[in-house]
């Protein structure tokens, strides 16, 4: 397995970043943080999400972002659509791409959306056949691939089960997430191996939280596989929601360092994202999450 | 090359991380620190350092802390010895191991210590002979080995050409370490291949600084080449000189948590390290620089 000559990051910041900090921010300021993010060269930005204010405050005001964000060519702007009712509310504000979540942990899965990870696949079956409609890809996260907050261990063919139906529904890229960041390297390796005999290995992403500090090392596990998607959040947006004051989302700028480093192309330009990182976190009133940001602004 | 089975973790942390932390602490306070170690099952701990008082107050009473050390069969306690009077110090203290420390980097060479390369090389030599004498180990360091604060780049064969040197003038174990904290995957298994062409792979070490959030990474890609042990600080203690507010070196409880998920023994408590290591934070009134510790703690 050579190592992929060019990777594609998915910025997350805007939605999975955001929708983790405690205080939620203005329209404007969620416009503004996509503007840099497109501007700095990422061609895939997780804008928001389509889902009632009443549970995720953060999220409100999506619809507006995406009509007051300034297009940019090339770049694919996404929503989290938890259900038909997000999909419509996202297919109305003129959005191309959207995301659906599957759990690899059944206990996960009652206690995120209470059903089991069965049911919550087949409330989407409905969703991907309105999605054509409209002619909107859907992207498919599985959470948990490696480990649950209340399960512990999971196994891989679970995930490459969980990830084969989201795959034969429809969703053109299923992105595994070590969603309370335990994954070290050989689990990662491993996984990818018995997720990729269910999906072709070029429909598969990375989306590593840097909780327990592997974040990284997974990702370069990852890419020894073959891997060449990666999600990330700038300046490390989101913390842990199990573990509070903990590191969540491997921060974009980190990886981007480490890409660089291994001469991958991913046509990001790292001093703007570390410029937007650190406007975001400034305006949060937040530490920077990303390393490689602190190191740079402190030297 | 196959993954190694087992490696050994070289505990910096009460020298390399108390050295470059802002507040000396007491000659208990260090006793403490090594025995909560060594009862970690540490079985390499570099306990202080012989040198001026004047230059390094933090490392002041070395020789009291190896008096006062509950010493632990099998457990191997080394000090940092600069220069000829830091080896006789160390070896009226009782001291059976000392480190040395070399640059790859001249204009790093120049700033730090005064000299060239060569001259601080030809510095060792009666030290290395005194050491014989005594019956005392040597551990030679290379610093700056995947970039220098002042040259940038540094070329792998520079590193290995310092390394030779230093194994040849009898040290049993070199230690590359990324001072700096630039290195990326890549570059860490390029410089690994050309140095382990002059001095055996079993005779090197990784020193790795986690200021660009790229240790694990790198220490993962170090043990794809074969490399067995790395030297790490408990709580992250030490920032980075080159970066006020950064992140110098890997904390130790990271790493262990890698190895354990890659099943490779170390002989080492997790749960024993994160005392230690939250202990010593709480002493220095800073934040503990590991993640696992974070995100154990807040759990």
């Amino acid at each position: 397995m050579s190592q992929p000559k060019q990777v594609r990051l998915v910025e997350v910041g805007p939605r999975d970043g955001l929708q983790n900090e405690q205080q939620p921010i203005s329209v404007a300021d969620k416009v503004r943080l996509v503007d840099d993010l497109s501007a700095a060269g990422l061609s895939n930005i997780e804008v928001g999400s389509f889902v009632s204010p009443k549970w995720v405050p953060q999220m409100a005001g999506s619809a507006e972002v995406f009509a007051q964000i300034q297009r940019k060519a090339g770049v694919t702007y996404a929503a989290l659509t938890p259900n038909m009712k997000g999909l419509e509310a996202a297919a109305e504000a003129g959005v191309k791409e959207v995301a659906v979540f599957g759990a690899a942990s059944e206990a996960f899965s009652q206690k995120n959306i209470n059903c089991s990870i069965a049911e919550s696949l087949a409330r989407f079956a409905p969703l991907m056949e309105a999605a054509r409609e409209h002619d909107i890809r859907v992207r498919g996260y599985v959470s948990c691939v490696l480990g649950c907050p209340y399960e512990g261990e999971v196994s891989p063919a679970k995930v490459a089960e969980v990830a084969r139906e989201l795959y034969a529904m429809g969703c053109y890229e299923v992105s595994l997430g070590d969603t309370i960041g335990t994954g070290t390297p050989g689990k990662t390796r491993t996984l990818f191996d018995t997720v990729a005999r269910e999906v072709p290995r070029e429909r598969l992403a990375g989306h590593f939280h840097d909780t327990y500090g592997q974040a990284l090392a997974n990702i370069y596990a990852s890419l020894l596989e073959g891997i060449a998607v990666f999600d990330s959040s700038v300046a490390g947006l989101g913390g842990c929601p199990y573990a509070k004051g903990a590191s969540g989302n491997v921060a974009s700028e980190d990886v981007l360092y480490m890409f660089n480093g291994l001469d991958i192309a991913t046509g990001i330009d790292l001093d703007a994202l570390i410029a937007a990182g650190q406007r975001i976190s400034q305006l949060l009133g937040r530490a920077n999450g990303s390393r490689v940001a602190r190191a740079r602004l402190a030297g």
